[in-house]
């Protein structure tokens, strides 16, 4: 990737509101191609999916690993995505450096410093996911350990933090998006997905967070959540995703005339 | 108050987007007096002012008590209000049913059994608000003690979590509404004030309950909030307010185009 | 009851590791007499039954009130018993005062500050509970309301926590042992009946209560748990709390010879 | 070290009441011949110091890295000690074996699964801390990591969870120890000084550990605590850690006689 090319996506990041969509887990290519072809289709321009699956039970499907990577790889290339993946280990880094755009740290690794000095080694932007019981002064000073390294390019990514009530899968806190944005300059993320772990919750999430000024959100889409090997519970089928997308379109038609205003 | 007029207003709490606003507590007639002409001004149905204060500490302003409900009384008398107003005694309730139009029911008393019995059994809307770490179902089992009484005029009021973090004065959840209109038919409303205990958050908070379809958002109002008997530093001053309730109907103007869709 | 006997037990209760014990609440004559025989022969002194029982809904047996009361009364003449007995309404504390020899205040009413006020009137010991989410701080401001009306005989209950983890019914957490004796000098108790919610984590829940010098600890007894009209699955049947008791006794002999070095 | 030591003192930690003793952080060659003089004279025979210290922010004190655990290995020579210090990296995971006997892993690293697969194929104790706010469950299931590699020697330490509370550091749950016993086999320690963070709560938290039948207790000690690079308000000085181990020793004595009951 040329650094003009970086530039380019990096800014995108910061205007707008980004959609970042796709598979929790890389399953296979066929499965890829077919939400490759959909998201692409709706000019959806960041794709998420797992290579590297942070598990709570090890006998759990754990991702394909460099495959998974591969796999992301040419979806890239054949659609010109920015693809946004999980790593977990300071070793794979590099490996997963050639396959996309974006590092994504997870929230059971907000405080894994050496993993965090690492992709602040590099010159990809990195979404840092807020811990499960992370206050904003932790998460901001984790965010420092890729900053130090001369890695400036950071997103953050609330996704839920544990609660006492268990309706949801988390409890997500949608109010981060106006405290990160008083408290630092990055760019403000929202995983309605994994924060509610539930279908119906993600499009009031989504609008709330349109609203709120976020920066984008992250959300998993799979053709057939039913048979996700993880979290399809939480998954949105296409139609669902169709149905959101346009639901935000308008929204943000919407708040077009009131943005002037703010 | 006539059947006909309490059902007017209750109608209303179920439409639009309403603002109940006024001080933490009624301080003084003239305190009362300033806020009453203000708000009507900017054309506010709903007054707040608390005259009895469940304070942590017993050394703390506990409110006017029943003077405090006389000062409450005259200005909706004056200006036509509807007023909400705290009760923490089930003594207190038949004392309180002539100055009040809504009884609201504090975090702290969530599930005074005793309490929410007696003002479900009168005629008047009660505010419930959800206890400091109530889950849904249990804030949703406290407001059928209400309910049995026959009173169905019930209103939820999301005012924040507690969580790990300290950096607001609790952990408003956002997506309480949501949630709540998807498990009862109930109105629900937010109240940023106590929710984030931040003056620069409520803007942001009531724009989120907004877009997310809240019944309402409760404001805390004083002229001088330096000079407030209690929560002075999460209270708007006039001007805040005033730039507040343009900034929300701007919003609500540009949703309505989108409203339509949903 | 006269001044010295209030006074002699309320001594007791300050002094040693003192065992309240019996059912979560009071279902008839017949069940109070079997258990009152039974802790009698224990050679238990304080006895406990609920007759006003805060329920979490509406629909759940809600106690015998009055006639719980009565049946609790009688017990006591019967025995000698010190009644231990749970009001939720500031009007029923009178009511109860013939009845009852400490007024139990329950975690979802640490915060009804009427209800402290009116048993802070009385001559009687009132015990605390904390509240599912209070603070240290929280909880002894509470106990300010019940001293500032001359009523120093409280006695500090922890009965567990709310956190995020729902293996146990609550969080009990027991080093507010140390840290309620650091900072008052009330005498502090644990429950761990309700603290944990499971019968087999009563017994290490009371040994460490003891060795941290709690004054004592309140246990649910039932004589047939499996039919208890609430809260069976934490009762403890008569054979095990025989057992805890005999175990209990038997670490207070070997600290015996440790207290003296403390 | 041969398999004949190794098996030693994993036997060791499986019986009696063990423990961990040492400075949060190596600083130099002096401070760790001073404290391991000190603990090698009070007999104690396992030692933890950070060579690699997780901080929450970059700009803290990061440990010695290799050179802090050359240091603990010469104080391992000298005095025979059993040294426990904490890896955050997995290309740590080797470079480390040779100069400690038990991998610690820190909270915020119980998740960190490429590191626990790392120990997991070594021959030496884990000691895996509970996260901040991980469940029975996750804690557990994390272990699985570590024990799917064929290492099975495996410690789990409480080291306090992450409350509402804000008086100590954690909340430090002392029922996880007949909690974690109930659900494995592994044995469970207690780290009180990060549990708390409160000095004067150390001693009740080890004596209570004692009594529920944990297998040890880790604690912080420093020769000059008010100069220690990091933690210096939670560490005990000699002489306190002195007295704790006094009393702790009386207390074992005391509990002889009543644990053949148990």
């Amino acid at each position: 990737m040329t650094d003009s090319i970086k530039m380019e996506y990096s800014l995108e990041l910061e205007k707008g509101f980004n959609i970042i969509a796709g598979p929790c887990a890389v399953e296979s290519v066929r499965q890829m191609e077919i939400i490759g072809e959909f998201l692409n289709k709706l000019d959806i321009k960041f794709i998420r999916g797992g290579a590297f699956k942070p598990r709570t039970s090890p006998s759990s499907f754990q991702g394909l690993g460099i495959k998974g990577l591969k796999i992301l790889g040419d979806i890239k290339d054949s659609y010109g995505f920015r693809v946004v993946s999980e790593v977990l280990d300071p070793r794979d880094v590099e490996k997963a450096y050639d396959y996309i755009d974006i590092y994504q740290i997870g929230s059971r690794n907000m405080q894994n410093y050496p993993l965090l000095i690492e992709v602040g080694k590099t010159d990809k932007p990195v979404l840092l996911k807020r811990g499960m019981s992370a206050t904003f002064e932790e998460w901001i000073k984790a965010s420092e350990y890729i900053a130090m390294g001369g890695n400036q390019h950071i997103l953050l990514c609330e996704r839920g933090i544990r609660s006492f009530d268990d309706y949801t899968r988390n409890t997500l806190d949608l109010m981060s998006i106006p405290i990160i944005q008083g408290k630092t300059g990055y760019p403000i993320f929202i995983d309605p997905s994994h924060g509610t772990g539930r279908k119906e919750l993600i499009l009031p999430a989504v609008r709330a967070a349109l609203v709120l000024g976020a920066n984008g959100v992250m959300i998993e889409v799979h053709p057939e959540p039913a048979k996700a090997l993880s979290d399809g519970i939480q998954s949105l089928n296409f139609k669902e995703f169709e149905l959101l997308l346009n639901n935000v379109k308008k929204l943000e038609q919407a708040l077009d005339e009131d943005m002037v205003e703010l």
